[in-house]
């Protein structure tokens, strides 16, 4: 299936709000796992079905619930109807296609955001959608396949670490959208040193690989530009937003993680340019070792095809040739040829060509 | 005719209001569909002339036109007449050169959008104007030539699928708009493939057809931001319009078909991107592949121009040319020559020509 | 005189509001044209000067004053102190190369727009200023010479056709900027068919004139867009504008002229990107030929020049060559020298060169 | 000293408001100049020190105050120290490389403008900084270097002419801006000049001085540019100012030279355009050339290469090759190579090089 | 380690607001230094650790402390939780890949930039954060490593030359901005003198070090431009802050380090420009040094290639060539010869490549 696009068509002309899934199944089975925490106490449950995980509304303790793989469309479909989510916001989560955005339902945020992963087989940078809800008490956050970006998280949560099991539902929430920011950097760092060097291999032995490097790097930017981009004002989005989901509290760790993602777009920005000014750079020293390999050419056939020539009329036939007798004809013709062959020489160095 | 432009110049010096066709005539004879349903009914009609459409104003259920074929300027300005539409209104559904664009004229909106398809005879991206009147109780839409982007809808509409037939004209007309809105991502899809086509085509083997057909690929994005860009506003000025022709259930379906269309915009201008970077690939293998070329004429010519000079020293006629006599001349004139070769080979080498 | 900048140093230094006429004279004397119309009766008068043209203010009927040709700078001079115009109002009318903008004077409206036409003679586009004046009662127009975009305008008059003699003068000025931009499409209908056509050229025979096509359509829409894009700013701005000189009626007509800006912008835009996609398929075709040119040139030197080392080498004259006396000699070298010739064959096919 | 940059680094860690003069000395020794005038009279004096310049706060006369040269800090700093201006203003002065700026001191407004103009012995553009101080009854202006730019203007003052002397200090004040912004069309027409020759050149005979001469060009506009792009929000600040200063009959000049502003941008971005456009028609244009060279060795090589190989073929010494004694052979041999040469002509011809 | 992005993988699913240090170390042992001033007096401590620093908040006198070196994540905690710093801000001081930003914590503003240097060892610009935290008596300065733009400062504290210790903490806290800015001009004018050295280079003689040096210059603008320009916004905040800790006064001089850093960033823009235009020139100049190459091989060969096909001709050895025999073939071969090289440089004198 095309990088580019997912197969939008098996949706066109169906009723707006239908939850088809769109995209290729990444993982065999939905798995599902379930936090269920106070400040002092963790439960965890990998429950088989949507339909343990109810009731997390209005509970006193803040419920997680992770969901990995969506293309269970009709087991989401029945949640979003349990907890009063509109048919859009489950089209959405199903639909992987989707640009990051966030929306307010009043009782609920729904924030889509694009977790992208340098895949080492395919050598080239991948997206996976990430859909999270934020109610009251709980979030739920959905991923194509199971990932280990929250593995952290989840061992923050079991272990009581940091501040995650004091602060509420938001702060889980910002803790969900600031793994898969922090992930960006490592693509980025990755990214950085691959420049790096491929830098030093367009001084050193520029060729035909190094090309198709700058090109699949390109393209890995655009790619990851496109899903890092709308984030930002999603992100400004949540900082603007008065819902009362949000506390006060939070909003110092959101506009952190707004720098954040202003920095990696500022570096995916000096990247395009960097690789921009690589491919000037390449093209420049084709150009240069061509006019290398024409200049030698040159030098080689303009010194000996007039040489050539004189050879050849003494190599003619002609019964009247007067300097075929000529005792000295041999060697003072060799003394001329040799003669020219400075002359030209000296030409050269005058064009800088030797 | 061009398709850059249609043919204004029929229209210049006109009185503004003056309803002229202006296009190609797509469709021989105008169609006309009419529905008129509630929750509980359905009623389809295609009506021969735009006499049988009234009345439609002020109905208690909602009926929907649609008009395949713009070019009976007359009989559209005779309904536009009746139902009291501004004259520019009606100019602008028949001059089907129009930027899409929305306009109140207070008791019933006014927009216009590019429905856009791949013309697979041209092999190009064609477009066509879709003009869309929202009234109390009635849509209206005019389309250029018959097309099958609404049957999905008239479907649901005949079968009450989905919540087509609860709500009301809004519903209806944002229906409209996404239908040609979830078209742009066939194209869409359909050129995302043609790029990933066209990138392996240009690492495995580059031609002068690959390069036709980026540039064609740019001519198409070129076409297909034209049309989709200005829609962007368009929708946002629908969701700050504060009509009462919309209503606040509509609201987050429009916001849906609005990031979408931002959605579409990103593919275009990264399908862009990608295919500037192709065209600089294909440059540079075109250089690279030039400077192969050139390096292999270098290697021969260069090897063989001072052997050939040789050779043709010594079929010289002078008469006193002592090498001549000696009896291990040519074998050694072999040796000295295939040295000289060596030495050559070496020097390429080292300039990793060879 | 430049195309690109009209002399501006005559006026440096001198007092600002004076009325120095800048630019060539494109007419030889300043002709007066004179419409006094209401909705029932039309008077058309060509006075001789602009003393004829009073009084104008506060009449019931409405004036319209036509004056083709600018260099008169002393009677726009007294006919501006006449009506109470601002020096500097005056100076820009008579010094032509202004910006396109708008200026509200409190009791009338100030109006500057480039007319742009396309000089069949010189083959490129030319501009003409455009300077209007609405009053209450009174609409002043002034070209830089007599042109024919306001005839069809004047034949309505005369005729009584359309709304525009039962419209106020605001409508009249609307009217004259809607036949100015009317005729923008016109140009930009021609450029596009150009563009078809020289893209048909660069797939069939790209050459040197080609090229400077292009180069010139580009020229061309950088005169285009430096003409048009301001207005755009200036309609929206009568669009905002809240002089009681624009009545509400004319509002919805000033939207329709406003759109056929952005969409000339469009266009403007749209042929740039064209154009320099263009540029690039030129320049890729002329590597693309230089390459072929290159690999013929090295099949052909590669194939004969060892060949022609190796006769050369059986033409050499040494008494002692063992092969000259085989009786097989030269069958055995054709055959192995056409050997040869395969086996290069063989390589520059792998290679992709014949 | 460089153009782009001056020498900043002398002033790092000195304090902030350290009035050190930074940049070349345009001019030995500096002048001062005053004007004092009433609508009736005017004084004008040439004053050896800043000590005369006093008093000119309150008088119910005007005065302008020029000084050509600033490198003598400590005598401004004293002028300023009386009229209490802030020490950052004078260091502004000083350190003439400002970028063009507007500042509201309450009492008076500190305006930095570029003045530039064409050196025609280094053949490039130049830049002087202009400093203005407007007070209520006083405008002192600060210049590099003596120049004739306000000789115009002071000749208006003598004479009394134009509106110079009945209005107050603020137009006296917009009058300078005037001049300079005045100033920048007589480069622009120059540029403009500069242009059209060029694009003559590169049609007709394009050589490597076109090229050094639009790269020139191009560096003047990145020059000219960085001078007049803050300008325009230096005007716009101006005309939004509330301060005291500008009385409301002099907003219509602002508002002017503001247009005359834009304007210039305007020019500028198009030259950019331009000579961008002339940039790649050169790239092209010797592109094009390169494969006309290349078409001619190439259809004489290819010629040439396989008749030289067969006369060498029978310039062989062999002494059993039967073609040499047959009788007809040499006008056969020379039949077949004409017949082979109008094949290859022929060939040359279908693939358009010759 | 990489100089685009520093190894962040080491944070990664950390819990937010731990204090990592991340980056090269670069210095060995933490320095502090610590002045306590007020307009009369000034006390001057290097303290061995973070914990002699106290009390500073509410004093009477103001302190200022240094820290150059901020690995020492655990101590800069300690000082930190002391003074109530927000666990974020001490990360931002530890984990020194932030990008430039201002935060208003109420009682403290804090404060990140870049100080940039040109390391002329590795021949590039490299960059060092700072972070300054201004407090209401205090401000502290964190350093990556011991470095001198602070100590013409540190001077004038001592000397108590300037208004430095006459004004408050926010004048300290400013004037810690305007060395880092200033700094930024000294990297700016080596550049600026850098290129006009560069552009002689390329008109004399470019070669293949040119273009690497212009590279180079590319890659650090886009490294300094991502140092500079966040800082623009981080500045307008500061001016439009309503925080207490910034006084009236000091005000007028952040409108000048704001006008410094605008400055700045045109001049780096500029650069880019005119590094882009040099990019161009040097591909055209190598274009027109190749066709100049070509020029001479054509010329070469084809004169030379039809006269050695010629005495190839009366080379051969055919029984019958009656030519052989005429007694003044020789000479009229000769004169043959000579004309035809006449012609052909004739022709290329018309096609001017001689």
């Amino acid at each position: 299936m095309s990088r580019y696009f997912k197969r939008a068509s098996k949706k066109a002309g169906l009723s707006p709000g239908t939850a088809v899934f769109v995209g290729e199944k990444k993982t065999d089975r939905v798995e599902i796992t379930l936090f269920n925490f106070t400040s002092d106490d963790v439960k965890e449950l990998k429950p088989d079905s949507f339909d343990a995980c109810f009731p997390i509304k209005d509970a006193p303790s803040i419920t997680w619930i992770n969901v990995d793989g969506v293309h269970d469309s009709q087991g989401i479909q029945k949640l979003g109807d349990r907890l009063g989510f509109h048919p859009m916001l489950i089209e959405d989560i199903v639909h992987t296609d989707q640009r990051p955005k966030l929306e307010d339902f009043g009782d609920h945020l729904f924030l889509v955001m694009k977790m992208l992963y340098f895949d080492r087989e395919k050598k080239r940078v991948e997206s996976e959608q990430v859909s999270v809800i934020l109610g009251k008490q709980y979030v739920i956050s959905f991923q194509e396949k199971p990932g280990d970006v929250f593995d952290p998280l989840r061992e923050r949560l079991r272990k009581g670490k940091g501040r995650i099991r004091r602060m509420g539902a938001d702060y889980l929430f910002y803790t969900l959208i600031d793994s898969v920011v922090d992930h960006y950097f490592v693509i980025l760092e990755e990214l950085g040193e691959r420049i790096e060097q491929l830098e030093g291999e367009l001084v050193a032995n520029p060729s035909q690989s190094t090309l198709h490097s700058i090109h699949a790097m390109k393209t890995d930017l655009v790619f990851l530009r496109k899903g890092v981009w709308p984030l930002r004002e999603v992100i400004s989005g949540l900082q603007r937003n008065e819902s009362k989901l949000i506390k006060n509290q939070t909003a110092v760790f959101l506009r952190d993680v707004y720098d954040h993602i202003i920095h990696a777009i500022d570096s995916i920005d000096s990247y395009r340019d960097l690789l921009s000014g690589m491919m000037d750079l390449y093209m420049s020293s084709i150009s240069n070792r061509m006019n290398e390999v024409m200049k030698t050419l040159t030098v080689i056939a303009t010194l000996f095809i007039p040489l050539t020539f004189i050879v050849g009329v003494y190599g003619m036939n002609f019964r009247f040739m007067p300097e075929l007798d000529w005792p000295l004809a041999y060697p003072i013709l060799w003394m001329f040829m040799i003669a020219i062959s400075f002359v030209m020489l000296f030409y050269f160095r005058k064009q800088k060509w030797v």
